[in-house]
């Protein structure tokens, strides 16, 4: 599999959906298998809150693979002997792309919380622009799981003659109160860390990292399927050698304080934020009336929407939701749900019958 | 209706379930009616995870009643005029009752986190103690929801003969893998406020009251049902004159943000912790090689066990498993799964078939 991974600069002005400008962008990058001399083989791949531009294979010094490794690959799901894959860290991350770590030309300090606020839209316009880099003139699908599947439904909405099909995975086309309510509490641990100084913690060099630590281990429960955490872990008590701390009784305290350790280490503050703002904002029907069936008119793409069972964040409803508004507005889309034992976090996973239900629809006429 | 709050000490030393000692102790109590003269129409009541001994009534200068006002009174399901019903505060608790805001009478400090661990078996036999000082030698009925149901489970368990009814409500005989994961973020999120200060915040003048607040607002999330903030909040704007904060968006981040605020001025960082850690640790079946039949084997109190279809902290699958057991070790029990609006909290809320279902219980011969 050929892989290129790349930071490549935008120097045109990116006016966001909030009002606000960045003079300039860079956007990082990374590309497996080929472009055939068509254009025409290109499937976009969008990442999740967490996520980056890092999507496949192992790179010189990490243990773990890209995010989507399990379904990226020669003669994996979405096949790199026959389709050229393009994945980026978007704008607000963290990855490399531009964002509240990267230091501003006019102030020469990082941005921190001054980066503007960026939203799902923003990030589709981000992405139509390197698509433009690359000649693309119309993706054979884009796709992407959670946040990632919302910016594959916001393509196929924006950009209707540029997407020939949309893998909606885990996601809907808003989030619930309850998801509104649970990012704020991740906010509201991360902005009431003493070290984060209202977002400008790298000009101080401090980092708000008890904060993030706890905002993950939330997430990361929300992101397991009760039942996964129950086979895995139970009510087991955690070895005593081996603890985080020495108040942990249980096994999957252990588990959590060492996932959010290590999250804490990797991510920004200011990107969390961002991306939750992000995604609570995500709702593409406000526009047109609180219409999802209106807002789909205009859509070409054939859709396929898909939620696992025992996610109880994006529950089967969201995806069911898309896809009868998909039906009304006389779209050729197809929803499936699938088996999945991780939770929100199964989109992740291989599986047999994820992999054929995504394999069949990227092969069909689109 | 007659009401007595009234702190009692007790001098004789308790030994606790994990082999500490309380040289005394007191608790904080209020009883609502009288009791009979063959003192046979005593109810008690358990408080839930942040309740207190004030279950019925309004006190000069509260706005809000008792927690269970709605069922607690003359004429109400726990019938005043005919029962006499003792409430209080469970020791670890922040109401008067020792716990880690008393003054330690040998450091002539508050105890802070030294306060020794406590657990629902713990409460059970303090609650025997003031029976004892009440000369109550059978209560009929030990009611509580969540917590409080883990007691009333405790009493029937630890003294068959000194209860006659056990009402356990939106309870369970353990919690889930998940529910101590959450717990355990909660811990985390206190514990990481700079103000903690390893628990001996109050020696210092200091409140870890942001940690407080934000465990707070994570907490009321899982209290709730999803429907019914989506009911009641929905993706509503917050109207900008009343923002808890600049950031805010929503109506329901407001909301949890102003919930937080006022829970953090009144209770206290260590008893929450204290309180999470007894809740994670309750398993009485782990006595009896992880056997809730046999665990239920000596019990001779009818229970009523009943789950709301709206909790998701503590579905109904807990209160089935609790029936099932009943059935198996031979014991009169009855389970209902009743309608409530307020996710797991519904089980402070009045409502007609709760009320039948708990009214007839308690009426019906033991």
């Amino acid at each position: 599999m050929k892989v290129i991974t790349k930071k490549i600069p935008f120097s045109n002005p990116l006016t966001l959906q909030s009002g606000q400008t960045l003079s300039s962008f860079e956007l990082m990058t990374e590309t497996y298998g080929e472009l055939n001399s068509e254009r025409t083989n290109a499937v976009l791949v969008c990442h999740a809150f967490s996520g980056n531009h890092h999507a496949a294979g192992i790179k010189d010094g990490d243990k773990k693979p890209g995010w989507w490794d399990e379904i990226i690959g020669d003669g994996k799901t979405i096949d790199t002997t026959k389709f050229f894959v393009v994945s980026l860290n978007n704008i607000g991350g963290c990855h490399g792309s531009s964002g509240p770590t990267t230091i501003s030309s006019e102030s020469g300090q990082p941005y921190g919380a001054s980066f503007p606020e960026v939203s799902v839209r923003d990030w589709v316009e981000t992405q139509k622009i390197l698509a433009d880099h690359f000649e693309i003139n119309c993706w054979e699908m884009v796709a992407g799981g959670s946040l990632g599947g919302m910016q594959a439904l916001q393509w196929a909405i924006s950009y209707p003659e540029r997407i020939k099909k949309a893998a909606i995975i885990a996601a809907s086309s808003k989030i619930s109160t309850q998801n509104i309510a649970l990012n704020e509490v991740a906010r509201e641990i991360i902005k009431k860390d003493e070290n984060f100084h209202n977002g400008d913690y790298l000009a101080q060099d401090k980092s708000p990292s008890k904060g993030l630590k706890a905002a993950r281990m939330l997430g990361h429960i929300t992101y397991l399927s009760e039942s996964n955490m129950s086979k895995r872990f139970g009510r087991k008590l955690q070895d005593p050698e081996n603890k985080m701390d020495a108040d942990i009784n249980y096994e999957v305290e252990n588990y959590l304080q060492y996932k959010g350790e290590q999250f804490a280490k990797t991510f920004d503050a200011n990107s969390y934020i961002l991306m939750t703002k992000a995604m609570d904002s995500f709702d593409p029907a406000r526009d047109f009336d609180n219409d999802l069936v209106k807002c789909l008119q205009s859509t070409q793409a054939k859709l396929l929407i898909s939620s696992f069972d025992s996610d109880w964040l994006f529950p089967k409803e969201y995806g069911l939701d898309i896809q009868m508004s998909a039906i009304k507005a006389g779209i050729d889309s197809t929803y499936i749900e699938l088996d999945g034992d991780y939770g929100h976090d199964s989109f992740l996973f291989y599986s047999d019958q994820y992999a054929s239900a995504l394999k069949n629809f990227l092969n069909s006429n689109g």
